[in-house]
């Protein structure tokens, strides 16, 4: 979209970053503190087997995969394949961690015997799951493992951004669903009366809501966008010698 | 559909349109069907009061809205300034139709002695709400009250859009809180033994996720985004100078 060379980055985006980061940090100490101040903490093999699915979840769906999205702004200068890289690796933590919350309330509620993907929450968070696997693969089949035509790499990259950017703030909802579920089965009337866990948990949905917001707009602010086109299609052409052994010339 | 000299509309893009509309009207019908079938419909003087609410929210801050942002996608070649006033016309009908559903249960909340804004679905509501109002005033007056200069204007377009696009998304995501609220509040334990209420109300669900991907997927395409910048610029410099009688060059 933009001609320009490489530039610096833009003034205000660290500052953007920057905020984000704290907001992405205090979020995750907040459902800490939540879980340990009000919902007895965390341990496998108990009942306090459930606590470790919010907290894998906003660590691995929300803090980690917002930061995998920001990692094309953060990193603006570097050599375009090292920010790949690290945009798929930030992404495969964020998916062993989210995992690692998924057994957590299928062991929880076979345990307790109780039913499995009944509720608005298991069934967007699944959706969220299955979509994030699969956006995965097609991205490295496309982007890291070197061999897709640079022609269909273009025109996938829109449809990757997209998903990406959806399936992210999918996730938010998912957590912000998940989170007033517990709160109702929780809390029950007491929720109405002010108590001090309903008031954190809610300040902890905000939080959620407004780190998806500030990732949002991060990410599609049209002048913060990662300049080095020229780059990029040079990298890509390499691959494209490199795997196929044809002409650069052929789209 | 087309008066204009500029380009015709993508091809495929009538098609994601209708299919939007498709899933939003279904989206309404499917509300309806929930509130009529399982909560006993709606009358404004009884306990169904409350049942305004969620079909008024529905119809205005998730469907009128999306569709308010859809209008620069559809009439891409209509002059600019009857799409402006399309555009603020119906963000006008789908904060009404919020006012009548939001007054709806208050009212319903005083009647019945509940307490008011203790959750986290009303927080985020009325957090959509004040952004919405003070979305359309500022919009208003940079876009539609001639007056607004130029530059300023240009600078305003994109938060303008971001903050339009974030609060629709939040307006969604608000919409889910509440319809798990509902579900939880009103079906307890047998939401768990897959009652037809709390399928019907999960479909609605990932309608409402699905209506909001669909918009932003067409608000985002960047091939699909309102070509006539001369036409804007030239329409702008129009009223510049109609309501200003400066020269266009000045600010």
């Amino acid at each position: 979209m933009e001609g320009g060379a490489a530039a610096s980055a833009p003034a205000a985006l660290p500052y953007y970053v920057a905020f984000s980061q704290l907001l992405g940090l205090t979020l995750v100490a907040v459902t800490g503190a939540w879980l340990g101040l009000y919902r007895g903490g965390i341990a496998w093999e108990s009942d306090l087997q459930f606590n470790a699915h919010p907290l894998c979840m906003v660590i691995g769906l929300v803090f980690l995969q917002g930061d995998a999205l920001l990692v094309y702004r953060v990193f603006r200068n570097e050599a375009k394949r090292t920010t790949k890289v690290l945009h798929g690796l930030l992404h495969v933590f964020a998916l062993v961690i989210a995992l690692v919350g998924l057994v957590a309330v299928f062991d929880y509620h076979r345990k307790k015997g109780y039913a499995d993907l009944y509720s608005l929450h298991s069934w967007c968070g699944i959706l969220v799951f299955v979509l994030y696997f699969v956006q995965w693969l097609v991205g490295f089949t496309f982007f890291l493992f070197p061999g897709a035509p640079f022609s269909l790499r273009s025109r996938y990259r829109p449809q990757h951004i997209f998903f990406g950017a959806a399936i992210f703030l999918l996730s938010v909802g998912t957590a912000l669903l998940g989170l007033k579920e517990a709160l109702l089965f929780n809390l029950g009337d007491k929720y109405s009366a002010f108590e001090p866990e309903g008031v954190l948990a809610n300040v902890l949905g905000l939080l959620l809501a407004c780190f998806g917001g500030a990732v949002l707009y991060i990410l599609t602010r049209a002048d913060w966008k990662r300049p080095s086109q020229a780059e990029e299609q040079a990298l890509s052409m390499d691959f494209k010698t490199l795997t196929e052994g044809d002409s650069p010339g052929s789209q």
